[in-house]
């Protein structure tokens, strides 16, 4: 089984503390909520500006890896799903993918809008919103 | 340092087998490609279908993990920037983002239209496009 390492390249950190509490699906919103981020990678960070919407990778620390099947939304009604077509955080590669939107930056600490993350999560990586997300649409 | 252990769940079979002529930016496309999976994550899998949409990770196991600034699109004539907002493949965790469109599903693979990975590339992760990523445009 071939494996990488990912590194932890920052923390979330926000008033929502509780896994239960937080939201199953993102369209349910969370907190503002500051991105934290680790010294060395400052000068990636650079150019993250007010007013962007990036993508944030997460790593769920939390969740199981084991799972591969989960009842959408957690409703014990519904059918098992794979978790490939869920965003359960329960999958083998636990990586949560938020979307979101810069209200400030201080230094290497961003805040932003209604995360989906609990305090401490850690973040292992950061892109931008490009045109070719819509396409699809 | 913190670090978390990523599984490869799957590879890439795709005619692009050139890093070179791998597209720089998502919406120069690519050929259609499979997504070949590890039987152990069938189960997570099992509600994929032909004419979805999907979000697939991976993980660029040929990228530079200490390149924090690049110029964009690899043109020497545009200034530096920090990785977190390109798309460059360099980055500290080279995690790869592509939005697919299944065309079809057999046994543990999945044909999708025009993806920008080059052969063999790890697969980490799949997730559903789910209506939130519109929201923010």
């Amino acid at each position: 089984m071939t494996t990488f390492v990912v590194t932890v390249i920052g923390r979330v950190a926000s008033s929502l503390g509780d896994l239960e509490r937080a939201p199953r699906q993102p369209d349910e919103g969370g907190p503002d909520a500051w991105l934290e981020f680790d010294e060395g990678v400052g000068d990636a960070l650079a150019d993250v500006r007010a007013g962007a919407d990036l993508l944030v990778l997460t790593w769920l620390d939390r969740a199981r890896r084991d799972v591969l099947r989960v009842h959408p939304r957690g409703d014990p009604q519904r059918a098992l799903e794979g978790v490939f077509t869920t965003r359960s955080p329960d999958r083998p590669n636990p990586i949560g993918l938020h979307l979101v939107h810069v209200i400030a930056v201080d230094g290497l600490r961003v805040r932003v809008r209604s995360l989906d993350a609990v305090d401490g999560t850690p973040i292992i990586d950061v892109k931008p919103v490009l045109p070719t997300d819509i396409r699809l649409r």
